[in-house]
């Protein structure tokens, strides 16, 4: 089976949008910006994607350009205007950020409540210790992905590949608060196929084409490929797709995977963050 | 090898005194306020413990014993008065709590620089992102023994039992900053012994007396036992210590293993609290 997160969004997009619709009866319209600091070109592609994403389901959205010689205070204070205005509900600092700048010291700025990629150290700590607020979207994705298709994950054996900010480390506590068995694996792990192979549940967040071979896969995985890495005109992913599904249960193509489903992630949790903000008391 | 916590708590504690000595000279006397809430006899002595360590060093301590019945907003309020006096660098929230007051709100109403236990979920969050603060004392001692033992963490396997907020889950994220490769297993694990048999350092921290057995553990495994539980007069650990010392490197004893490594983690913490708090400019 192809597990086909195009799809999957496209319910999370319709879900979400009856929420907004809720909101709109209430006269409130969630607002979300993205900071785009330099003219990356990868990050110019991301930060449209998402802003047409916003225009599918209904979120206001704009774009904050700043230059990429811009300081950390400049940015800092870009960032502290935002969390003051009423009509945002929701910040996104796009990434990488250019040479010299301080990524961490930037997310830490944004007010956690409108921090909808759920990097901000507040909402990152309260998800380790099992308070789930804003969390991380690909994680979140995948968490969802596994819901949808009916998959107990207590007492599972997750296996993840990477262990990064953004994906390894926060799916393994996300995991671990749904008492799943978890392994995080990496680029020093001495015998990855080793720990791949117990994996039911498989997560391959590490960049690095075809490393994911179907000798690898345990019969009935479940396989997600977080990987995008750029070949020629061709974005592929970590995962040897054909042969490896040949023995899992299910992949998440490259594109059309996990990547659509961390775009629903992040307009879904934009809404959760204009509820909490504008909550009846 | 019996891994002598006791040895190298002490040796941590001779540290700390020097650190103490070089407060002095500028003046300043480290502070620690235990708050303990009702009157939970093993609290109780913990809380003794943690006091008479800080005479060993040289820390001014007091303990602000609150009653039982105390309310959520009282007990805030106290927390946000210590927060304010300039002479108490750290505080420390033993628990558990009483029925019906809730920890996770208490621990955040901490002052993150005064948060020696590591608990606060902005310390927590900046610890899953890597950039370690003021850390969980417990997690904080076996990654410190392991250091003195020379153990090397990049790429070792590392297996925790118990995912607990206080060791399970900050250790995994600390033993992943290290670059190890981690499995996280807990009572919903189904196959325990497959998991902890891959273990080059194995962490048990379950709570069950005698749950690991000699045939468990790989050879030449160092064994962390976390375990505490009372059985008749005894204090007893998770581990099976004799038989398990037959095939393990290193094994910490209960008592005298991570209880006193734990401790002198928690006054070294409360001396950087200290130091971070009276930085000169």
């Amino acid at each position: 089976m192809i597990i086909d997160g195009k799809a999957i969004a496209a319910e999370v997009e319709e879900e979400t949008r009856a929420r907004i619709k809720e909101l709109a009866d209430r006269g409130i319209k969630p607002g979300l910006v993205t900071i785009l600091v330099g003219e990356n070109p990868a990050s110019q592609i991301y930060v449209r994607i998402k802003h047409s994403a916003c225009d599918r389901v209904g979120i206001r959205s704009e774009n904050l350009n700043l230059p990429k010689d811009v300081s950390q205070e400049e940015l800092l204070e870009a960032i502290r205007g935002l969390n003051k205005r009423d009509d945002v509900h929701g910040i996104l600092l796009q990434l990488p950020l250019p040479e010299g700048l301080n990524p961490a010291s930037a997310m830490a700025t944004i007010d956690p409540i409108k921090d909808v990629d759920g990097f901000h150290p507040l909402n990152m700590g309260s998800l380790l210790a099992g308070a789930e607020r804003l969390v991380p979207c690909t994680p979140k994705g995948i968490i969802h992905t596994l819901d949808r298709l009916g998959v107990n994950l207590e007492g599972s054996e997750v296996v993840i590949v990477g262990h990064s900010n953004v994906v390894g480390k926060p799916l393994a506590a996300m995991m671990l608060n749904r008492n799943a068995t978890v392994q995080v694996c990496h680029v020093f792990t001495k015998d990855l196929a080793a720990h791949t192979r117990q994996a039911e549940i498989l997560v391959v967040a590490a960049g690095v084409p075809g490393l994911i071979k179907k000798e690898m896969v345990r019969n009935g995985a479940y396989v997600f490929d977080v990987g995008t890495t750029k070949v020629g005109d061709k974005i592929v992913g970590d995962v040897d797709f054909e042969p490896v599904m040949e023995v899992a249960k299910g992949v998440t193509p490259v594109p059309g995977g996990v990547g659509p489903l961390t775009v629903s992630m992040l307009l879904s949790q934009t809404v959760t963050a204009c509820e909490m903000q504008t909550e009846e008391k």
